[in-house]
């Protein structure tokens, strides 16, 4: 059963990103839709460290498309600026579910609060499953 | 005091997209990521037909940046195909809310459902304000 | 023998883009490096309209990676204007080389120019190829 | 008078980027035009070493828009590696040019050479300079 952890998140993530000139819209702060890539930066890191990252995940079989994302944009970021953001492990028993942080490196005030949803599809047949795979829960129990 | 329109908003627009080799990643499907773009130019397309277009919503002394993107990944769209993006205007007395739903052409299959929240935020002072500006509702107002 | 038309191309086409906020930088011109997605739009269907698009090339048993592109930013486009892209077929026996021309729909004027060339890679082999594949010779000398 | 050095650049500059998941497209490799963005951030964090970033052009006075952009993509890079791009300045005295060769941290294998050129244009008049400013050549000298 999908447990929400009442706990603080235990496998989690930061990685710190350079607002680069091309992220940076005519208001002078990163365009909104930039850190869905953002995101994804800290998501490929963390799956990483767990040791199921986007390969990993291929080789046992399966894809995790993202089937629900939802962003609250709190405060913007400039160019010049290094944002941090953190990823938290919040589910990963019926599917993957992180939470994410973004914010000001200097002043750490928070910028952005995100979450995904991942739902694990077999390749071989395209069937969407309702349980990760085994070799999942186990990688994050060894983190544990 | 923000409403929620009861009836089926009857500010909408609809925009065809053809989806591009860059816009799709190694699963052969959109990014989703880059459905913020999709819905982007929908909402564009329709703020402008509404009269309150980004470079008229500058020339009022306001602008809207998005603060809430929510997205909900249903099916998955490929290269060679086109979607249509319908945007329907939801809110406009606090705050604009934009409902979205991406659509196969041809199946009429719900791709993805999406929102997004827009604060208006005076350009002078950078004050966030609580309600929109007279010129906005005035204009979906002729539009109704 | 790969041949440089001496005779204006024949082989052409023209796509109309809406330059949308998300393509512009905070200079408030369309960031250089979203031409290289504006230029993939318009060999994109050029290349549909021959019958040789992406996905028939695979069909056919080969990819044509871009292998060399070059772009000269003449004048800026900014947000609210519609560019016009023309794409030319310049070579197709030894290779894919076309040409672009980015320019302001209002004002005829030309904003960006640029040229890709592509070589074919057959996919079984993953050998790049010297030669264009037969078919697209075919494809193209129909059109002239 | 612009001079291209024959001595080997002494200014120049190595940032390591993974490739992104969102950067591969369905051929499995890194799309073409994400290869700007990768030479924009090596450019970027260059022209901040030398003293002359885009916020200290802006205090002087100055925007370097890219005016030429070359690309020759000799190999592919694929998610999960690390590429390094480095980036070295050619000319500055009329122009910036900067020169770029990505290549794979581990096979040192090139996967892409590209150059840039960029003028300098005044902010107050809009007016194109055929001289870079004064603080650029001084900050060049400094590090040279």
């Amino acid at each position: 059963m999908a447990r929400r952890r009442k706990t603080p998140a235990r496998v989690s993530h930061e990685v710190d990103i350079a607002v680069q000139f091309y992220d940076v819209d005519p208001m002078n702060i990163v365009w909104h839709g930039n850190y869905v890539r953002y995101l994804e930066q800290a998501r490929s890191e963390l799956l990483q460290r767990i040791g199921f990252g986007y390969l990993e995940m291929n080789e046992a079989g399966y894809a995790f498309p993202v089937v629900d994302l939802q962003l609250k944009f709190v405060r913007s970021a400039a160019f010049g600026q290094t944002v941090r953001v953190k990823a938290s492990l919040i589910e990963w028993e019926n599917r993957i579910r992180i939470d994410y942080l973004v914010y000001n490196i200097e002043t750490n005030e928070t910028l952005t609060k995100g979450q995904t949803t991942q739902l694990a599809v077999e390749l071989k047949s395209g069937d969407t499953q309702f349980d990760c795979p085994a070799i999942l829960l186990e990688r994050v129990a060894a983190m544990l």
